[in-house]
This record gives C-alpha cells, sequence and structure tokens, in this order.
C-alpha cells in the first residue's frame, strides 16, 4: 500500500454564519465526530485568520484539515458512523463546502 | 502572544499543468523555499489526489498546506527573503491562486 500522506482540506459557508445556535451545532457535531475518528493522523478545525491580501478567501465559515497516513486511512474515515451523522445532523447548516483531496509529493 | 496555531492552505493553478519544464521549476524553487523556511511547524505540499465527489475541486496543480505556532511566525514566513525569491521565479507560471488562512478552535 502507498503510504503517502493525504490531506482531506474542507470550507463551510455556512447559511447563518452569525446565528450562534447554529455554529453551536455545527461545532458540537463536527468535534464529537473528528475527536472519536479513528483514522486521523493529524487534524485542525479553523476560522478565518486576520489577514486580507488581495489572493486570500475568507469568506467561508469553518475551515477543517486533516492529514491520514494513505488514502485507504482517509477512505475508512469517510465511511466511519460518525461521518454519517455529522453530514445528518450539520449538512442542513450550510449553503456551500469546497473540498480539496492532495498527496503530499515532499 | 496568542499560541493558536495558525494554518495557511494555498492552492495554484499553472498556465502549462502539464509541461514537465514548468514543474520542474516550481517544484524546485517552492521545494527550497519551504525546506529552508525558519518559521514553518508542519508542511505538505500536495497534488490532488485521486477522489472525485461532487463537492471536490481537483482543477488545482499544486497545494501547499502549512502550519504555524501562531500568527506571528506566519507573518515572519511571509517576509522571508527566500519566499520573494519563489514569487519572482515562479509567480509567471500560474494563472491563479487562492489562499485560506486559518486559525485553531480545536
Amino acid at each position: 500500500m502507498e503510504q503517502k500522506e493525504f490531506k482531506h482540506t474542507v470550507f463551510f459557508w455556512l447559511k447563518n454564519p452569525d446565528n450562534k445556535k447554529d455554529r453551536d451545532v455545527f461545532e458540537t457535531s463536527l468535534f464529537y465526530f473528528i475527536k472519536n475518528s479513528k483514522f486521523i493522523k493529524t487534524k485542525h478545525i479553523g476560522i478565518p485568520a486576520q489577514t486580507n491580501r488581495e489572493v486570500i478567501d475568507s469568506s467561508y465559515t469553518y475551515s477543517l484539515s486533516l492529514s491520514f497516513n494513505n488514502k485507504e486511512d482517509h477512505d475508512k474515515y469517510q465511511n466511519e458512523s460518525n461521518h454519517h451523522k455529522f453530514l445528518e445532523e450539520c449538512s442542513k447548516l450550510w449553503t456551500k463546502v469546497v473540498v480539496y483531496d492532495s498527496i503530499n509529493i515532499l
């Protein structure tokens, strides 16, 4: 099996990014899922930083940046029951999601 | 100083993504810069993975995902001389760059 690091990066745009209840539901569900995943190597759940050059997109509400030891671990993560639970609980809260998956070449 | 992890994520779309010489110039310059930075905590230079769900954008040529101990280290990285050298050598090679900066809330 190929052991190149797999990076899974997601940006979420919530319908109501200033609604505290929506944010609480989203954070609680995502934190639970991420903290209990068996396959994640490193994790970062982010909000936009205070930077503002022209090339920066800071319009998103939350980011998720996960690394896995390999694509196989990522694929197992996609099928964890807590992942499906998170999507059921939270997909109604967002208007847009963009995912970038990449393989490390360093 | 606030010690929340800062994540700097960049996607590059090269003008000629299939041109080996352009890729070699880009990779050589980026690798040199990243390997010699004094401020980066973790690093990932990626190419699109073999995943293809509807929400996935795999149109980019290269990704860069860097973490820093805090925003101050990121700001110093932005001003490293090798960073400026990379931009001089390579900005002509791409048509589009998108940057997402985020602060960890985990």
